[in-house]
């Protein structure tokens, strides 16, 4: 088996390529082949018995998605892209690398003629408040950033695309992956991480809203393990509605610090400074605070159930099990 | 006032000239300038004080859009766009006049920087069963067709243009327009207009569906009624959420008959023959049946309330009061 993975040297590509290495195959099919596209050149990656191709690929740039593709991958997770905050300060690259990028990708296949199962990583930001206080499976799109617009496009054009037999498509909308591992960044959604990870490295975090906002969550390994699921789901389990909310932790700031309180104890979640930001808590006021997934659970999509479970798989997989005193 | 009509050759286009030129103004303003264009040269309408050009114009071809815009229209209605039998068998014709040239339009507005309003004629094909008895406002999209698909992606596109704030747009989502004028044709839709037009003319009408078939319609008039308005309607009336399903009248194909039958007698509706059709009657199956169109009624948008108005409406603007003995 041969898979392609788009944004590689991402913090989701990085992980879904150590698992798939670890792992060896994928729904019981040994892995024989990588390729490893990002506009950064991504890692190879050691104690990988296949060949490995890692290119350095801007998928927009003409020419870029048919060379990703030359070699008929069986499986292509495309995960590549400019994020939220910068898709909405560049409006020009934002729609080039989301959109454009996206469209060469499915052009590329088409043209090609082969029909590769393609993941496609969307996210709850195709959601647009005023929302009711569970968002259905069926609730209509209404981003209210350009980066949700762009998913909710891409979404549309990978079922089409889908239903006209060019490949075989599914949309996965990840809620805010948290707890973000590295440094803290000036993304509104920060501080969901940046609350717990700093606390737990020691370290004091600014929270910049109140403990009342409600927010959904997945670990960074349920994510990976959202992508693997998705991969091995047939178009009969998908039925033509292939694009879906997964599931997630839904709780309030308040909740995420009473879960670190009982995980790390008390020192560890007295590191948190409140500091209110007006302009974060606009932003974060227009997302949406819960999703029903009701779909995505059905078809076997695991998340973790307890924010307590998301803290103590970061402790794990970032921090070798140890908690800073 | 300028206004830029595209799509203007087309019938809802035809129309749409015929009334702006009637009223000579829109929303109070006198209308001092048209620009048409279409993939054919429109028509240049008689009896209108005003300045007219007509543009035979691609707006998917290179340079075409910045063209039509070149005079920065005070308001664009965008008709212009390939029909959904035609999107269905061309698919890159379809994604090219379709998106390419939404999108060009929108690129073309946005380089130029000027704010004009835009209304953009989208249609309920941008919905896909299976449905609820009533599609309510907050339904997702989920096309069936790849026009369904580009119909919303331009929708995608003109909320964040809007929100951006590069203009000022409005979508209006058209349900099915009947008694639409002229021959029968091969859309799969053409049957819900033929049993109606085609008795009121004397011949005889072919019915591929049973009578049990629901779908929801507006008329011609109705059609142009709705753009009209929603060039009027401000950013503050439309809130984020500018996309909007249509009124329209839900009927069966029954309750459409019967209606023939109480406006123009017995003999009208005898000549409409029952033919079932497999591949028809499996394409409208996924098709909206009723919708709940609550923000457009609120909103003034207004349709017909029978189907009996609907057909009074084609005998007085297509027949001149007229129907064959």
């Amino acid at each position: 088996m041969h898979i392609l993975i788009t944004g590689a040297a991402g913090m989701i590509g990085r992980k879904l390529v150590a698992r798939l290495v670890k792992d060896g195959k994928l729904h019981g099919q040994t892995i024989a082949r990588l390729t490893l596209t990002d506009v950064v050149t991504p890692e190879t990656p050691r104690d990988f018995a296949g060949a490995v191709e890692a290119l350095t690929s801007d998928l927009s740039a003409p020419g870029a998605a048919a060379k990703a593709v030359a070699a008929r991958p069986d499986v292509i997770f495309h995960l590549a892209g400019v994020v939220s905050g910068e898709a909405e300060i560049d409006f020009e690259k934002g729609y080039r690398v989301n959109l454009n990028g996206t469209r060469a990708l499915f052009e590329a296949v088409r043209s090609a003629e082969f029909k590769p199962k393609i993941v496609f990583t969307s996210s709850i930001a195709v959601y647009g408040a005023p929302f009711p206080p569970s968002i259905p499976d069926d609730f209509h799109l209404t981003p209210l950033t350009s980066y949700g617009t762009q998913k909710a496009i891409c979404e549309l054009l990978l079922a089409d695309y889908t239903r006209r037999g060019f490949f075989d498509g599914a949309g996965i909308r990840l809620p805010t992956i948290c707890v973000r591992p590295g440094k803290p960044n000036k993304a509104a959604s920060g501080f969901f991480s940046s609350i717990i990870r700093e606390p737990l490295a020691g370290q004091e975090a600014l929270l910049p809203v109140a403990e009342s906002v409600r927010h959904t969550h997945a670990s960074p390994r349920a994510a990976v393990g959202f992508l693997i699921h998705a991969a091995g789901l047939t178009r009969e389990q998908l039925g033509p509605r292939i694009n879906l909310a997964m599931p997630g932790v839904s709780c309030t700031v308040g909740e995420q610090i009473d879960a670190l309180r009982r995980v790390a104890g008390n020192k560890v979640a007295a590191r948190i400074r409140r500091e209110p930001d007006q302009l974060v808590q606009r932003i974060v006021s227009g997302w949406a605070e819960r999703l029903d997934a009701k779909r995505a659970r059905d078809l076997g999509f695991q998340a973790e159930s307890t924010f307590d479970d998301i803290i103590r798989v970061h402790i794990q997989d970032e921090l070798g099990g140890k908690i800073a005193d």
